[in-house]
């Protein structure tokens, strides 16, 4: 139907015939000329329909937005004065002699040349993807994935799929499920990762595995979540975490360079969990943004002011200080709107001092909380953090995590708010978590990343006497204060394994119906293991500079899971649920 | 861990130091020395230990089958006559030095040197997949996808993912639905292709498409089915049949050469459904099989036989004789159970002529019916087939569906049971498919392919006029009597696409609404566009010669849709199915 793409049309086909097929993305008449800007996926060129070609032109009147046309003509170089530099095509135009509708357009709910709501986006989302930035942002994609296989496959792995009607997983509350025609009662679940799939296929002696895997989880979505998303699965046998993070750092940085033309960091650093919580107050610290915060409990352990010495002499509390350089010059109102901020974050207040002249002593500042410490205490502090003139300093203080928390992410704010971001791109690796998390709540441990994790300890008597300390073989991959990928050394021994259900508090009973098939697997030869998963939406909304994964998505749903392009999820018909032997019950309405 | 993989070592390694880990694949003690062949996914190599070495010694005696071992050791060649030439490995032998186990294994369910029966398989899938056939058949799948890739990356296609949590489609019956938490009552449903998904991308402007796409389908499970299965899906902007048809022919050249080293037909040959029924009984037929169907209704028009007269005379009706050369041969009882199993395929019984001696007229055959044939009917009969001594000639009479279908069926039995198969890969396209099928029972038309295949008639009221010999421009790749791919030019006119529906019985309220979302779509300017979608299991199952797409399947289910090794599908608590808003009624026993 064509010879040529509209946006590749040039110079060098000058004089040529050529047929092109696409939309009309504007039209204008001009001195009885009728100028149709025809765009492909390649984008756009000028065609001309000149008054004496009747059929044609006749053609070319009826033409609006978007109608869908093929047009056959011949290329000619512009005049000078219509050149358009800003075109990949802009020196040429063709001159047409048959315009062919094939399909007409109805008014457009919204104009191409502008962003709509999101919500018009998506309800209209065939129109939304013709728009040159989403081609873009879809076809990045598509280079991402392709540089990732290659990269994988030129390395051995094996492109393996797993299934997604599998069996109900440990956190089983977010799993969505699929009940069984043929089992009546019984349900598949569509899985969180192909992680028990993956160990399975090490165990299977696959030695080196890959999947860009679909996932599936049910919560509530917050804007960077989707019911489904994407992940690039990886599992190696007789591998160490080393061996892994080498690989995959690798793999990162070629993906970077081809894609996008990033050059990363030649040897991403490497903290450990605890670091980066006490520098950073996040355990996926954006390294971008040079401020830390400073633990300075010492210094204020013998004040009166019990919002600061209490939690500076308690072992689980923590005090630490933040300095903004040029903070002063921030207006009041900004800095008091912080408090509230934080407050999401589990802060009681935000504590501050403000240096307006360093050498002025305690005249020289303003703080609603200077009169509460001694000249020891802010000595102390202004020492630990080097505080300058025109400096602001926050404080937080009170328990450990609360407080890392919210410093964390007062930290990332006000590092963003004032141009504290040095450079694009940086990426570092997260190591040495915690095998476990005590929750207070239900007083007992939660693993901190998922109960297959090997722990350092690899004696399972040794493991149970020292678990609250226990560290894990996990490692994630953090960008730019995003977590892009994580992973770990998994248990390769049936005893480590029950030894860690058991200290999550998971009965033998319920480990054996849930995860009796792992638990047996492991019995036979199981070889040591390790793998890693990323992100693959959040990647690439990094790589094309947009906040929100749904512009990476060619079909995203809502932030309450909904397609509003085919309206789904919807009602089906009774006699369906009847074979799947299943009844909606309805929830109780709170007013009924 | 280690520094080469077991199957890769060779001569070129002599008197160097090796680590390599993998399994005990055998364990043999012979004069005081122990043998140990190690196995990876590259093969296996030959281990020894010697007694001097004490400590290796008493390792290598505690191993047993299937151990998990990491091996230190210097490779040395074997003595000539231990040389092993049906091994990879067989000229070398690695001392060892150092033994460790990773881990050991419990005595196994079955011996991995046997293949044991399909539930032990699938119940210890972990096991099943050690076994070097499947490391091999597996790999060769993903060499197949890579294959895929590479060629489809090459020429501008995009690779983009469709969502799996989607809407119901109109052969919902056969969806699995998937109740939502958010929305008490409603479902997604997932998909059994991504069709609509890739026509709208088309409307999106997306130019090519193709994305390696998992399906679902609810369905009684036949031995080559599964309820999730693997399509290679594509589709085309501005692009006409043979523009599809050319690109994916080449595509599957280039993979049979790539992936089996098999050189696949310059040009597929192209017939016509109509033809296919005509000559094979079949819309996919086996063109190894030089056997062919013969319409013999002309010359049984006249005989007092009802059962080849009557619908000799019906235009429904269809008689067709089947010549097997050499069938002479065959004893009685071989063709008598034929008869029970075209009786399957509908046939009330099944007629035969065995032709002993050509040269003696009547005398020479040997037939239950000839006796009511005169010697017209005989004779054109047997003019018609090309008869010779030898052969016996099948015949078949009545509806022409079901003639043709147990006739194909038959065809295909005798073809394989008596050798008559020409070549190893016999690729064919099959085109020209009636637009529409009328069902008897529901007295209305079906879709042949599915209601978004264009007619080759472009114009509604054309259409509707021309409705019961419209032919589609569907097309279908056959290769081996399996059709491995299947597509069409789709409509792209919402004209055309509502009088599709009105003939297909789906009133104007359903079309809007299950594709109201579509038929809106069509009226933006949606360009013409086609695809088609091939199933990877079947070609990988193909190309591995095995009959059954589990063997291709890392992690497949069972005839009754179960995963034998997880026991998915299964129950799970009432709280959960609260959540989703659904309550389980099971179906009353018929004998409670």
């Amino acid at each position: 139907m064509r010879t040529h793409y509209c946006g590749l049309v040039d110079e060098t086909l000058i004089d040529q015939t050529v047929s092109l097929c696409g939309w009309a993305d504007t039209r204008r008449d001009h001195g009885g000329v009728i100028f149709i800007d025809l765009r492909d996926h390649e984008g756009l060129v000028q065609v001309v329909v000149q008054p004496d070609n009747n059929t044609a032109f006749a053609a070319a009147e009826a033409v609006r937005y978007e109608f869908c046309l093929r047009v056959t003509g011949t290329v000619r170089a512009r005049p000078s004065s219509q050149v358009n530099d800003k075109l990949a095509t802009g020196k040429i135009e063709v001159v047409v002699d048959q315009i062919e509708i094939l399909n007409a357009a109805a008014p457009l709910p919204f104009m191409l040349h502008e962003t709509p709501g999101e919500e018009t986006r998506l309800r209209y989302r065939y129109l939304d993807i013709r728009r040159p930035q989403m081609q873009q942002t879809l076809r990045m994609r598509t280079r991402l994935t392709q540089t990732i296989r290659r990269f994988l496959d030129a390395r051995g792995f094996q492109d393996i799929e797993t299934p997604i009607l599998t069996k109900a997983t440990p956190e089983g509350a977010r799993d969505y499920l699929v009940p069984s025609r043929v089992h009546p009662g019984e349900f598949y679940a569509l899985p969180q990762s192909p992680q028990l799939f993956k160990q399975l296929l090490m165990m299977a002696g696959m030695d080196r595995y890959y999947q860009i895997a679909r996932c599936f989880r049910d919560e509530d979505l917050r804007s960077d979540r989707q019911p489904e998303f994407t992940q690039l699965d990886m599992e190696f046998a007789f591998a160490n975490e080393r061996d892994i993070q080498d690989l995959v750092e690798d793999m990162i940085r070629q993906v970077f360079k081809e894609v996008v033309n990033v050059e990363l960091d030649a040897e991403f650093p490497r903290i450990t969990y605890a670091e980066a919580i006490r520098r950073f107050g996040s355990d996926k610290p954006d390294l971008r943004i040079p401020l830390e915060l400073v633990d300075v409990a010492e210094h204020v352990r013998h004040v009166e002011f019990k919002v600061f010495s209490a939690p500076a002499s308690d072992a689980s509390g923590r005090v630490v200080a933040l300095r903004l350089p040029k903070g002063a010059e921030l207006s009041r109102k900004y800095i008091d709107d912080l408090a509230p901020y934080v407050a999401r974050y589990g802060a009681k207040g935000l504590a501050w001092i403000r240096v307006d002249d360093l050498s002025k002593g305690r005249e020289g500042l303003t703080s609603p909380i200077v009169k509460f410490l001694d000249d020891r205490a802010v000595e102390g502090i202004f020492t630990a953090v080097g505080a300058q003139t025109g400096d602001v300093i926050f404080f937080g203080a009170g328990n450990y995590k609360t407080v890392s928390d919210y410093m964390g992410a007062l930290r990332l704010k006000i590092g963003k708010d004032n141009g504290h971001i040095e450079k694009s791109w940086s990426p570092l690796w997260v190591v040495d978590f915690p095998m476990f998390e005590y929750d207070e709540q239900s007083r007992r441990y939660m693993a901190l990343h998922h109960p297959f994790t090997a722990p350092s300890i690899d004696d399972a008597a040794d493991l149970r006497a020292n678990a609250a300390n226990a560290v894990s073989r996990g490692y994630d991959m953090v960008l730019n204060g995003n977590e892009i990928g994580g992973g770990s050394i998994r248990i390769h021994r049936s005893d480590v394994q029950s030894a860690v259900f058991d200290l999550l508090g998971i009965s033998s009973e319920e480990a054996e119906a849930k995860f009796g098939f792992l638990l047996e697997a492991l019995k036979y030869g199981c070889p040591p293991h390790g793998g890693i998963a990323f992100g693959i939406d959040r990647i690439a909304a990094l790589m094309s500079g947009t906040d929100s994964i749904r512009d990476v998505i060619a079909f995203p749903k809502t932030a309450s899971a909904q397609c509003l392009l085919m309206a789904a999820p919807s009602a089906v018909p009774e006699v369906q649920l009847q074979e799947l032997h299943v009844r909606v019950v309805k929830p109780v309405k709170a007013n009924s």
